[in-house]
């Protein structure tokens, strides 16, 4: 059976599938072996979402995931539903808090760190794409753009030609594309989490590389923001969507200030480990390293800032739009809504180094709101 | 003779290294072939410094590289004696300016620059190195570091407990690390550079690696600083040095802005190649551009003075100290030159931002000058 699985390509229906399940030990082993695999149910899928890979076939085009069972759902599609999730700050938090400092040199010698930096290189083509939707096309005249037409019109040229904003983007894309700060997911919206009330996973990883830890914590914050101003469209008699609104806004309270708090804490935790940014021996007075923490995350506090905005103008007048607005079907409303988000998100990106806490961002964002 | 050149190790001595290089044509024809290669003359030297390499055979532990002619002398030596080199502005300017943006976004796609990154992630063990002897062991006590004492004990100390030069270090440090800007030599200081009064050489790049820009220009400033306040120490009845100090002082400001003139020019030039970083249908207008390299050039002048000053504080309190410095006998004379050097370093570590052109940095210099 072996061989079976190591021929070249060939295509794959119900029954070959299994037979080749059978034959790779990385696949049978995960799904119980022997007798019980005869019980597997099969069914195509093929949305475009990526999990885990447990198992990879280049000649095949084949691989082995793990299944995210219902009732998970796309996370954007549960914020458009109008569903509370009471522990995704939490777990998002923990998320990012674990995957970043993990990763960063913080927690590691330089050694490993430009290791896995040389790695990830290989993921360039990757980080182009994100390089020419985010950074580029929004902000010239590109066929791939769109935007709620003739509403928008005005205000899409308007990026075009705000040459403040295009100062600071070119900051934002330099620094994408030059800090390997620590190893990111690259791609991190709510189109790439799925949740239950109980539960959240982080899925589609193909973005990741090492790059500016702000990318994806603004990726989650940012596309947060938009599906608050999303709610103003979603509103009908039966559900004004007002409670929902507070909760979204609690939730990027909740998911920065926990994140802050526990990515501080695994810093105290491993500070006498092998990270060569402060060393011990260097930053060995409390006060000194409270300084140097604060200082260390008001400047990440700013990037997510920056990069989460900038995510947030290129959903609204770039090629890749959000589905939070897409659904919204009166189109002047949805111009409404999203002519807020990106009034908030282009002030929020020329004026980000203003903003000393999560708080003052809310502030600024129920400033925008037409409702 | 070809099979002479692919044997294993084997001592060679002046006959048996003619026989190589005759048998290896990377080596042989670069020096004429043939006949002429009867008059070579070999001579042992071999001290430490790297220049140029023609040929590697690891084998052997052989490595053939340009001889730089007499009378190119060090020019750390050049310094000390005394000796103006009236075109070394020039020459360095041109070297910096054009090393840097042929390898950075300015001037390269995003995937030509990741490759570069990757292949020299492998020099990370001369990274460490510099890591280690920049920003590390001055601000910690170390077994290694050293000082003109008891003069400077005080001093030593004072930079070990100056809370906010360390704050700024951790930034020079992480920057070091993480930002891969350009292709930078990595060890710019004034012994890697060999000099006649009307040729300029660099030698020595094995640190070279993807790191910030302004590592490379604040090496080569700050070790033009060094030599300037060692002069007071180098004063006699027969020289006293000022016309010298001042010839220092006019080459720091003109490698500056020579650096600065021939950089944006390389960058006009070549606006509309493949560069990533400002894409000539975003940056659309001469007063952007304008705007944007103003903004580019003063962060790049900061961080010079940033990496520029950690250098020269290393320098005297760390484990390798300048000859410039070392070379002044009266221990007392030494220390006070040494005092004025750590002093003005440490004040433009920490106030680096506030500097808006390099008159500005010759004042300060000028006013930490104790003669």
């Amino acid at each position: 059976m072996a061989a079976e699985a190591e021929q070249g390509f060939r295509p794959l229906d119900e029954a070959s599938l299994l037979a080749y399940i059978k034959a790779t030990p990385a696949l049978s082993s995960r799904l119980g072996g022997g007798g019980s695999l005869d019980s597997i149910e099969i069914k195509e899928v093929g949305d475009g979402n990526l999990n885990f890979v447990y198992h990879f076939d280049r000649a095949m085009s084949l691989m082995g995931m793990r299944y995210i069972e219902p009732p998970h759902i796309i996370l954007r599609k549960g914020l458009i539903a109008g569903v509370e999730y009471p522990l995704l700050a939490d777990h998002m938090s923990d998320y990012m808090a674990k995957t970043l400092f993990f990763t960063s040199l913080l927690y590691n010698n330089t050694t490993d760190h430009k290791n896995g930096v040389a790695k990830y290189s290989a993921n360039v083509e990757m980080c182009r794409l994100t390089e020419q939707v985010v950074f580029s096309d929004p902000y010239r005249v590109s066929k791939f753009n769109r935007w709620t037409s003739p509403y928008l019109d005005k205000d899409a040229e308007a990026v075009r030609q705000d040459d403040e904003l295009k100062l600071e983007v070119a900051g934002l894309k330099s620094m994408f594309i030059e800090r390997a700060q620590a190893l990111i997911h690259g791609d991190l919206h709510t189109g790439s989490i799925m949740v239950t009330t109980g539960s959240t996973q982080v899925i589609d990883p193909e973005f990741g590389f090492y790059g500016p830890m702000g990318f994806d914590i603004g990726a989650f914050l940012g596309n947060l923001i938009l599906a608050y101003y999303a709610q103003n469209g979603h509103a009908d008699q039966a559900n004004d969507r007002k409670a929902y609104k507070k909760w979204i806004l609690k939730t990027i309270e909740e998911s920065w200030n926990l994140f802050q708090k526990k990515f501080v804490e695994l810093w105290n935790k491993h500070k006498e480990g092998n990270g060569e940014a402060y060393l011990p021996d260097i930053y060995n007075n409390s006060k000194l390293v409270s300084v140097a923490q604060k200082k260390y995350m008001t400047n990440l506090f700013h990037d997510s800032l920056g990069f989460g905005s900038a995510k947030m103008i290129r959903r609204i007048v770039g090629i890749a739009h959000v589905e939070d607005l897409e659904s919204i079907k009166d189109a002047s409303k949805r111009a409404e809504c999203e002519r807020a988000a990106l009034s908030c998100a282009k002030e929020i990106l020329k004026g980000r180094r203003q903003f000393e806490t999560i708080e003052q961002v809310i502030e600024h964002i129920q400033s925008f709101d037409q409702d």
